[in-house]
């Protein structure tokens, strides 16, 4: 029987996150067994589902519980063997607080209906937006696009009223394996470049050319969410990577892992910043040859490395066919346009026509034929070319500010490639500490809890503390005001 | 051992087909052992990866052997019982040529790659097509799009930078929910609506919000292929529901499969055009309630009803929440444009936020907003207008011509709804010799092989030999003499 007290400051689904968990740690609820459904003991305890359910999630996240797409939540607990940390209550609200912050950050990322819920749960204006992902304001190139969709639906007048090419444009992907083959050394024909709305979307569509002996999916820890949860839907079962350390820990990881799937971001692991060196590049290309292992390879921000020579992508560097790789004009262009692809190996390719040769394309032809012209007519390259120092600028200025006004109190991780970096500070404070204090004073940083698989004990606490300062939505003239606002914010005036 | 004649008149696909499938029946490949990769067995015969792809694909149509997303076909003869026809070679080759014709269809449907496969492997030039699903050429609003597209861009600068809200923008649901509650009285809030590139997407993604216990799925027989194949890649046990006899029939054949979800087309069925009664829509309702499954009702041409008065859809006579109602703008507007929509009841609304709250919308924001902006101004409902009164009189102007030219010698089915009648002739010809004389006129007309589970033997005749003629593709002063032509190559001049 669990009791809830509504009149305590604890919210009420602590109450029964902790109400659960005693019972699974104490072994009263045994492992195997299922939680009720949520709206059952929503019912029950009359509260609201998302009450039930963000218990639920948060059971989920520290390892009590595991859960499956659509089916009820499973008590499995990793824990039995952990430390339980005595001030048990400070991490219970340090979780929560992070919950309302992913709400906060979803809302932000996603647009309107969840703005609203994230401007309900937030009390602070934020002048001083360090989001990720987002591009700033004016930075799609509006008018050009307008003329290449002019020119798409003049260039042929048929083909906006049928069926498109099942796998893309093939004067499109042409485009692609050329520019990829010039900047990241992948060696493809264009029939192998597959045209998808997104990353997730892509690799949802690869989980359907693996039969159910590769049932093992590595993934990095601290991760790529979005990837996780697309292979959770679809009921694989998770190893995680470890990236946080060194890369022979990592590889050491990946090879015990046993994986026939491992889904990977050499080039700039997200969330953390590393970049793999070409030794164990070439290490986990070999044991993946020998293992008959897939290496899904996330290039995801391909077009922004700053500091060094770029590493080759594992695709290139590859003779078995072991490599899938996976780029994204979200990053180069816009979020809002939905367009990736994905470079099959020969062998899969096979596989994927088989399986896939009665579907449509699922990006739009006019989207598609735009960009082709915006490939063929050059403006790809000065494109990029444009961003790259858009976005090296802010990154200096960011990481110059950022060192200028707090250098010996914090940790910058990351940042010789990609759209953000991470920040600690060498304090004992909480990510959502540090969040809170940036928001008061109008700054939006944002969480990195949800990136882990492992419990919060086991994250090593520079990086479990850390926060994500993103550097593409924020304009360049905004950084240094809204660095010097997040020290007053962090260490006072 | 194998040994393909290349003398032979007899394409070497059927002359793989013929061998395999005699050493099953024989039992010289026991039943549950895997057939050789494609890869393998073509270059150990040297032939095309494509020739023992196609003998595959005939082996499994036929029910020889089973496939399953990326895993090597497997023999599982289905055929034990089966009366096997004497004229066994006629039979192949019907199949053989239609196989054929299936590809020409896919090019043709699908665009250039496949298209320049049709090319090659037909002789005939096509001048009149009654092909599906594509429209005919200027039948897309160009001007007005690039209009809406300008104009969506300078509605929100910011928009073109960011990721949308993750099922699609808001806006654009409360209209599609208005017009579907004008239309077709589907009740539903805005939230309930989720935009999705296609009917496929749709499907695959409503796969992720089922636990196992959902693992059967009933799908009309003969019926939509394209989904069909979805629930096949995620590995669904699918049960054949029979809609090629009476309306009670089909609802025994639904309530015998104690399906958990099912598939199916009742305002218009796709291929046969038939249209489930009211008194049978109810009682599957009745049914569904009662055996907790969930009807999957896609409306995909709800627009275009030429005879008698539409039929309320399911989803507007459900008051149990068992209808998932999916709709298309590819009928509607262009198959390019890669818009569809899904309508949840609330509980899977429920479960859908909870599995996809991490993803992102896969249609481009641009795309969605030019579709809002195209039903706030009033063109979306002059343009179906439009399009009704153009489909309605293509239909008129090719049943007429069809009933004035060849009325007694053949069956015209369906025709009350949609973009597409069935036709068979009274003889015994066989689809694949109506198709193959047909194109020898210059005349495109389509196999319909492909939307059956039960083998050739178990299909009854008038449907089994029935050819698929569109009139969406082709243009209102074509159609007559197509029909002509048409005429004088099945029945001479």
């Amino acid at each position: 029987m669990i009791v809830l007290d509504r009149s305590q400051e604890t919210p009420l689904y602590i109450q029964l996150y902790e109400a659960l968990k005693s019972e699974i740690t104490s072994g009263a609820i045994e492992d195997g067994s299922k939680l009720p459904p949520i709206r059952t003991l929503a019912d029950e305890l009359d509260v609201s589902r998302n009450t039930v359910e963000m218990a639920y999630q948060q059971l989920t996240a520290e390892g009590y519980v595991t859960s499956r797409s659509g089916s009820r939540y499973r008590v499995e607990n990793t824990n039995h063997t952990l430390h339980e940390p005595k001030d048990n209550m400070s991490k219970i609200r340090q979780t929560a607080g992070s919950t309302q912050s992913a709400l906060k950050q979803a809302g932000l990322l996603c647009g309107k209906t969840l703005q609203d819920e994230c401007e309900r749960s937030s009390e602070h204006q934020i002048e001083f937006d360090f989001a990720y992902g987002n591009r700033s304001e004016g930075s799609f190139p509006s008018r050009l696009w307008i003329t290449l969709v002019s020119e798409a639906l003049d260039y042929d007048q048929g083909a906006s009223s049928r069926y498109s090419d099942p796998f893309g444009e093939i004067e499109l992907r042409q485009i692609i394996a050329q520019n990829l083959n010039a900047t990241r050394g992948v060696q493809c024909d264009p029939e192998q470049v597959i045209i998808q709305p997104g990353t997730q979307e892509a690799v949802d569509a690869l989980t359907v050319l693996f039969d159910a002996s590769y049932d093992t999916v590595a993934i990095e820890n601290p991760g790529y969410d979005g990837v996780r949860r697309v292979f959770e839907n679809r009921r694989f079962h998770l190893v995680p990577l470890d990236v946080a350390s060194t890369p022979e820990r990592f590889r050491e990881s990946l090879e015990a892992s046993n994986a026939t799937i491992a889904f990977i971001t050499p080039s700039n692991q997200f969330p953390t910043g590393k970049i793999l060196p070409l030794d164990d590049r070439l290490a986990i290309l070999k044991w993946a040859a020998q293992n008959g292992t897939y290496l899904l390879e996330d290039d995801y921000c391909r077009e922004y490395r700053y500091v060094g020579n770029p590493i080759p992508s594992l695709q290139s560097l590859d003779t078995n066919g072991r490599v899938i790789y996976l780029g994204t004009l979200s990053k180069m262009l816009s979020p809002a346009l939905r367009m990736s692809y994905i470079v099959l190996p020969h062998e899969l390719l096979e596989v994927w026509q088989n399986v896939y040769s009665n579907y449509y394309c699922p990006v739009p032809w006019i989207n598609q034929q735009a960009l082709l012209l915006f490939g063929k007519q050059g403006h790809w390259d000065r494109y990029v070319r444009k961003a790259f120092v858009t976005y090296r600028t802010r990154r200096n200025i960011l990481i110059d500010t950022l060192q200028a006004t707090m250098g010996d109190r914090i940790q910058i991780i990351g940042g010789e490639a990609g759209l953000h970096v991470l920040v600690s500070t060498n304090d004992s404070r909480t990510q959502q500490e540090l969040i809170q204090a940036a928001a008061e004073k109008g700054v939006g940083i944002y969480p990195t809890h949800q990136y882990w698989m492992t419990p919060y004990e086991d994250r090593p606490h520079h990086l479990r503390e850390s926060v994500l300062v993103g550097f593409s939505a924020i304009q360049e003239d905004q950084i240094s005001e809204g660095i010097n606002r997040l020290k007053a914010a962090w260490f006072g005036a």
